[in-house]
């Protein structure tokens, strides 16, 4: 058993802590907070050992009737692997933290892609992150990105990538974000970050990325456009991507149009916090025009790095290889979509 | 001077009827309007002969108010061209009303192309529109993506294009309109009718399109690709637009972000209903990779098409050369933004 704490318990850290509980080879030590809110009342529901991220904080715990096992040190003493979960930049600045115990650190993707020995995608270069001291999950854009960039690649070469991704202004809790009645350019300036972030997982792809910002909060949406070494047809690449866990394509005939039918299906099946840790695309969408491949995929920005957090876990303390890891975590958290059976 | 009648009052027609009026070679010989509603009100407080575009609505005229000259077939008779400003699909209805009396008339980018002897762009095709009986002006995405594609693929050649465009939801006046927070494909299938309908002007273009919804309502935006059979650098291709009274490169200084502050700044101008009849493009982000030119730009739907209305008149009477149509039409409504200047 591998024991694994969880820095940070915000959108995050709760649902790598509750995938994390749900392993059958991992145990949660605990998770640290920084503030006593309705997140921390809810790891104490669950009875997750609590502890303060900042220890003078401490007092406060108490009066919300919280009751902690330690400082985020103990926990960080008490674990094989550490998940930071906390805001980007504060990862980095807990890095020296981890360091000092010699104890294996899992970054997430909002954090420079120096702050680990590598960056990760189950998908893609899991055995790049086998021994490391330190894996950054990239983001979930970046991960969604990755997911299907690997397969198109291994089967049909990928000349160039251009991407615009439309991104949810917000989550649906951060409730003082915009915009409200526009679309912004985000950044305006090109490339977006995302392109150069694929690149630490895919050093020689060609990718151009275009960010946009717009008032909805549930999932960010992609235009992707990958110019292919050779010509698939559009059949021969859905045949492709159901072979991938990871990926749900929705159906034509699923009446869903957007992320809110999507939140709504994921609520119905009873997913918990009604996440979606697949890439979902519109298999309706999927076009190859010549060389040309184009789609549109949703991304829920919530969840979809959860199972590569997982992953990233057994990666650096050669717990598993890539498939066996990749096929634990789904069957223990209940990952992938087989819409009509 | 040319007699221009202008059938239907709404978001389109009530912006081509003061254009029109503005012109110093025509003379705006009235307005058919369906209801009585406020538009109808302006129209009579602007002085503008009202028609009943519903010969049996004439009396809910006259309940509010509001003097009638006659109904469309006597504005029709009136004119020696006829704008069509009526919803999608009205138009073509129209047209046996127009051939009729042999009036030449133009229509607007909701009808299908074929209801038009021409698809017309002013930039791109005036001359296939001089002396026809009618001209399709297209929309207001086609005609923004006309602008840019006319002027690359003179000084380039435009290899292909791909065009993600991410779309306003509806008018600020549509409030029955969606979404709201989502993110929708539209249409989830590829390419968008964008793409064939930019091909009525430019028919060997080599061009793929993408559609989304937002829940935004002051202007499109669209993501830009094009594959250019030369490589310019990025400041070459600013100087070329530079040369294009339609386009409104957006300077890095200027601090706007996005559709809100563009309706802001052209309010602030004095603009006509905050109108922007211009391209409206970020000129941080026109950047050239290789081959591959990348741009934002806003696209105000309810306006651009306007000028180019204008200009559409003139081709079909033959009343003058497209840059001296272009010109009259400009100084008279006042489009061009030469910031800073």
């Amino acid at each position: 058993m591998t024991n694994v704490g969880v820095n940070g318990y915000g959108t995050i850290g709760k649902r790598v802590a509750d995938a994390v509980a749900a392993q059958p080879d991992m145990t949660l030590v605990g998770v640290a907070k920084t503030r006593p809110n309705f997140e921390a009342e809810t790891a104490a529901r669950k009875g997750y050992p609590l502890y303060a991220a900042v220890a003078d904080r401490a007092d406060r715990f108490a009066e919300e009737g919280l009751e902690l096992a330690g400082a985020v040190d103990d926990l960080v003493a008490e674990a094989d692997v550490v998940v930071d979960c906390t805001p980007s930049g504060i990862g980095a600045e807990n890095a020296a933290l981890y360091e000092e115990r010699d104890t294996p650190a899992i970054y997430q993707g909002g954090e420079d892609a120096d702050v680990a020995d590598v960056s990760f995608n189950a998908r893609a270069n899991y055995t790049e992150a086998v021994g490391a001291d330190s894996a950054r999950v990239v983001s979930c854009n970046t991960t969604g990105l990755s997911r299907i960039l690997a397969p198109l690649d291994e089967a049909y070469g990928v000349e160039k990538a251009r991407v615009t991704l439309v991104r949810r202004g917000g989550d649906p809790g951060q409730t003082g974000r915009g915009p409200i009645d526009d679309i912004l350019p985000d950044p305006v300036t090109i490339p977006s970050h995302h392109g150069p972030d694929v690149n630490t997982i895919f050093p020689d792809l060609d990718i151009d990325t275009l960010g946009m910002k717009v008032p909805a909060t549930l999932m960010h949406t992609h235009s992707v456009n990958v110019t292919l070494e050779s010509s698939p047809n559009a059949d021969e690449v859905r045949d492709l991507f159901a072979d991938e866990t990871r990926l749900f394509q929705i159906p034509a005939g699923a009446d869903i149009d957007g992320s809110g039918k999507l939140k709504e299906f994921a609520h119905d099946a009873g997913r918990p916090r009604g996440d979606l840790w697949e890439n979902c695309i519109w298999e309706e969408s999927i076009t190859v025009e010549g060389h040309d491949l184009y789609l549109f995929q949703a991304i829920h920005q919530e969840s979809d790095v959860v199972p590569e957090n997982v992953d990233a876990i057994r990666a650096l303390t050669g717990a598993a290889d890539a498939a066996e890891s990749r096929t634990t975590t789904e069957d223990a958290m209940g990952v992938g979509i087989d819409y009509g059976r």
